[in-house]
């Protein structure tokens, strides 16, 4: 069965909730853009390749996007108004079927806990808070490219920031 | 709520099946051996430490514990018949109710697709052919010492062995 490759990457660690009026403009910490930075560098290493990055329009996000396309990680970024909190995994899906193809590997920038929901439909259908993903952390997953993809991908790869930093 | 660490690491590339006239005594390949060394040195370099190693007892399997065991992982080691391919998790679990013990770690050495489906069992309560668990490759558990395991565990690692190499 032909899949392609979706990395859902959490935002780095962020300013402190409630320090911002907007909590959509709060900014990452200095070490939040270090470590993010770290781990872009690492994932480059890895040999993975984003054809396209989509991210949260929220700042924390729309840096950490940033952070990994200036890693070479990938280009095109886009921001996608549903991912951010609380965003509808439908709406996504919607935008997917114009989008998939072999060979290519998509990444989605956001928030928790929408981004480990959305990974937990897409391998089982259904939600129950089992995956543990870190700020600055990712899931790699395996969709396939006819069918529906909710309760049809495959897990291979959830990290820690901490597991892929030297 | 309390928990322990659990590691399910899958054994390293053996001989190739059907070489052998007892499946059991397949080795690790030299390749094999080399690898896993450097998984379990990279997961020595993160401070992952075992109070406890169970190998199944066939031969691939007791050389990657072995080799986890020198990178200074964990000891002791000890062999569990049930760890064999196809082996029941209950009879572990069976075991586990007089061994787990918060801020103790385990590490169970074995065989696919055992491995994986008792991490979706444990995970999720059911199977389905969801986790990518490659040979040398690692998952990471967090098990509730308190109440059943089954369905009830998180998952916070989970990596082919290229993503932890340098």
């Amino acid at each position: 069965m032909s899949t392609f490759n979706l990395y859902l990457i959490r935002h780095g660690l962020a300013g402190q909730h409630g320090d911002y009026e907007d909590d959509r403009q709060r900014p990452l910490t200095d070490e939040g853009k270090r470590k993010t930075r770290q781990v872009a560098k690492r994932m480059h290493e890895l040999e993975i390749q984003f054809d396209l990055i989509l991210t949260s329009p929220l700042v924390r996000a729309r840096q950490t996007a940033e952070i990994l396309k200036e890693a070479g990680l990938g280009k095109p970024l886009e921001e996608a108004a549903y991912l951010a909190p609380g965003g509808d995994v439908q709406t996504w899906l919607d935008w997917l079927e114009g989008w998939k193809n072999a060979d290519k590997s998509l990444a989605l920038v956001g928030h928790e806990p929408t981004l480990s929901t959305w990974a937990e439909l897409l391998i089982w259908g259904k939600t129950g808070d089992k995956i543990v993903l870190k700020k600055a952390g990712a899931i790699g997953l395996t969709v396939p490219l006819s069918g529906k993809a909710i309760a049809n991908c495959q897990l291979f790869w959830l990290t820690p920031p901490k597991f892929v930093l030297s």
